[in-house]
């Protein structure tokens, strides 16, 4: 069985690299052609156009930045998604909103592809080490097809239900990322400039009740001021974005949620996107602290 | 020695319980007379005014709502502070901004009144079984004397530096509390607008690495939409209003603590004030999910 | 000259019957057709479906709720565009974001329609009158052929320039109406929880320096508690939503907005979507003033 | 009959030179000392303490920045309260919270002296012109006997009612004001980074139905990006927090006012606490438009 895969930025190289470990022939593409190289040294077929990808593959990941990447690669110019075998399965780990988890899914079945929808949880270093969870929709059969597959990358597979599930499990877990690291930042922010020591500060609170235990991971990025990216600051701001999207149209009001995404906008703004989404912590740092006022 | 509690609430009627326990004989006063007699019952000597508590012990907390009630306990009419012998030690358990707590610090000094800020973490729970956290300001001598005192109600006590630490780190605590719930609560929210079961909502993230520890306690309610009070929602809306004081007087920006700030007073003015501040998920439910619109 | 008209809500109807009151013949289509029935009398023609209105029209008019509506009326199952004579005009005065705009203007152009993005400025009461104001975007050419059959509908008509730029001032219109209403709703009801009468506070302050001067004619819906709608809130609602996706595919941060578009979302889960948007004042007035706390 | 004033920043140094011009003989103090010559030089008694313009002068005047600069210079070391004649007459200008407006006047009031508040609207030019408005609060007797010195300074002089209630509608204003500034900003470079110029919508906006008539005066700092002070940034984000603290106290959510409050304090952060409050457009604007995402 060939393996497609369909992006192979930080996660999408990563995820692939493990596929390929286990023996898995892969068939790749990336629209900047160079980050393939790695893949294809130990192996991997790089082809030119998502269609080629279709063409030789029998299962297919997609790992991309945005609904609009997904649409272009799937529906576009040289998409795949009409050049694929029928019965083939088409498996979108991009995180997406929803509702076009679903309205992919309706692409892929009226052109008889099945199709899941398994974002994951976890960035850069789960995804080197294997240690992802999928959130899975889609249809039993197929889950239970893709999952020894799913379970070369990750840790951990869980099937949340029917399409659009995964996505939906996908856009509460990166809320809450957001919206915990920004509140956390505020809270160590208020805390320093009260006189408390970063150091103090986090050896309290991380770990502890009132920190999400994920915060641990980012305690080295605060105290060096060190941002790297695990996950990019621009793409958390994007997920932010789905989770408006899904929110207005599920009838669901989240203030801090969006403000959290106008806070992750200003740092954008200010040319913090690709460094990890914790520099937040920077950004609503800078000049806090001494007097109120100029006099 | 003889010791003196003012403010017998929620939390402070079982913290006196705790002390009177381990054999300590105390003196006493609430405004509502009638919440003392069980400690009367216990041997307690209820007294008509704060200053007739000052009279009596050598040593003194304070469990109050705010800053306004600790200013009149302690400087108004009856106030005890001038009542106090001198080199008494005065404990402010009350959970007040910094600025405020060195400024009863200063009220007290001049008095020759040594004093403590000494707020607690938890709740009514862990108040009754002496699980609390002291989270301690002041000198280090005070700290050491009233160690023994504080450790008959907690289970820990760290002295985070000088006067005020402890009311800072305290407000550290409850933003992080207060904002974690509330975009916790917008997080299911949206998940069960979009199909997922409030039940494996949960199970997943309760204990998982994106949810703060603490929420653990709060799925009872959720579930059972039973809000039944053990931090009531005004006084943590009081709270974010003196984190926001707090961030105002030390120039730090807080976006997410105030919008926090300003849902949860959407609950108050909707007579949520006595429940459980995790009722705001019973506020930001309401009417959520469906069509997005009417038409 | 036949004019094609679709989508008769609130605003569509009125503007419509301005168009056959100076003697245009109408082809007309609504989703639910008992709206068309007052013009039918006058001499429209109804059809049944968006492409019969194409067949029969030489200029198009759209009014729809929503990008979706007027995806599903132009390019779904019987969708006009497709029935348009080469070289007809459609004109979208739903208010949309400026991408969908660019991208109906793409999908008109490449089946040689012409296309104009004609949003407007006004509610209920300006379309009854023939005073809208028209904000275009598309060729000069298209412009001026338009022009006086918008000047039938409006009492002012501006190019802003080429396609996306009418949707795009719209947008910057709705968002200071939506951030104005509310944030003049949050200084009234304070006015009035510190003892100003309401009849004080709009007496001084409608009209005056710092109140936008629409807002005289919310005037009496606030003091007589009665929402009837002119602009329904959840139109308002799902404006600042466009405005949200707007300014996330243009990289600017709008945290009054956001926090705008999360309150008359609490609104519409509280059932008021289809009053006036100044149903928010009722909103966020109930239950404030009086004590700050329950004790 | 002598005038005291006290505080010569940029609003009082203005108001103090109308009363002179008048031919009112001044007594005047303000904390740096400088501040005062132009006034000495045209006569008026520079003295050392607040507790010295008591003594001479039979009506005083404060226009400080903040409560806490009042109730030093009025109540204390060397404060002018205690060394007032009794029936003296204090009217305070400076803009506080209505609560702190009522203690000021039960502090006077014990000590037989008589209390106004009476903030202003309007900022350095309408000082200069003695174009202020006066919004006062206290006896009827009061105001009338003090209307004529107001009227020097002032274009319409207006009694809200009781002592507070002058404070209560100042900061109504300035949260209008404050919100506004920013929610305007917004919408300008939304339609900035969508394509269309700041001239057109300043043209179109200003003067028109959706923004408050006194934007017309911001016009040419923002078309110039120069923030010279007319109301410094610093004194609207303390007046913000004053609005925070008497919604807190008369129990109203204010999301809007709060959410501003937090953006103008990300201002003074970044060091534009000095320029006028309308710099928070160059906040906002800096480096939005272009891609949404570096990638």
């Amino acid at each position: 069985m060939k393996i497609g895969f369909i992006g192979l930025g930080i996660m999408g190289s990563r995820m692939a690299a493990n596929l390929q470990q286990q023996g898995h022939p892969l068939v790749i593409f990336n629209r900047s052609p160079e980050k393939a190289i790695p893949l294809v040294k130990k192996g991997a077929t790089q082809v030119n156009t998502p269609a080629e990808v279709a063409k030789h593959a029998d299962i297919l990941f997609t790992m991309l930045a945005h609904p609009e990447a997904v649409t272009e690669t799937a529906l576009g110019k040289d998409g795949f998604l009409v050049h694929f075998t029928p019965n083939s399965l088409w498996v979108d780990c991009s995180t997406v909103h929803p509702s076009f988890s679903r309205e992919m899914a309706r692409e892929a079945h009226e052109k008889k592809i099945r199709f899941l929808d398994a974002p994951v949880a976890g960035s850069k270093n789960q995804a080197q080490q294997a240690q992802l969870v999928f959130l899975v929709g889609g249809e039993e059969a197929d889950f239970q097809e893709c999952q020894p597959l799913l379970e070369t990358m990750g840790k951990k597979v869980i099937r949340m239900g029917e399409n659009g599930m995964g996505s939906a499990f996908k856009l509460v877990l990166n809320h809450l990322l957001a919206t915990s690291m920004a509140a956390f930042s505020e809270g160590l922010i208020l805390g320093e400039a009260l006189g408390i020591s970063l150091e103090t500060l986090l050896n309290i609170l991380v770990g502890g009740p009132v920190a999400a235990p994920y915060l641990a991971l980012k305690r080295s990025k605060l105290e060096n001021d060190d941002y790297e990216a695990e996950f990019p600051l621009q793409w958390m701001q994007k997920d932010l974005q789905m989770v408006s999207l899904a929110a207005y149209e599920s009838n669901v009001a989240m203030p801090l949620g969006n403000t959290a995404k106008e806070m992750y906008r200003l740092c954008l703004q200010r040319g913090l996107g690709e460094q990890d989404f914790s520099a937040i912590y920077a950004f609503l740092k800078e000049g806090s602290g001494g007097d109120r006022v100029a006099s």
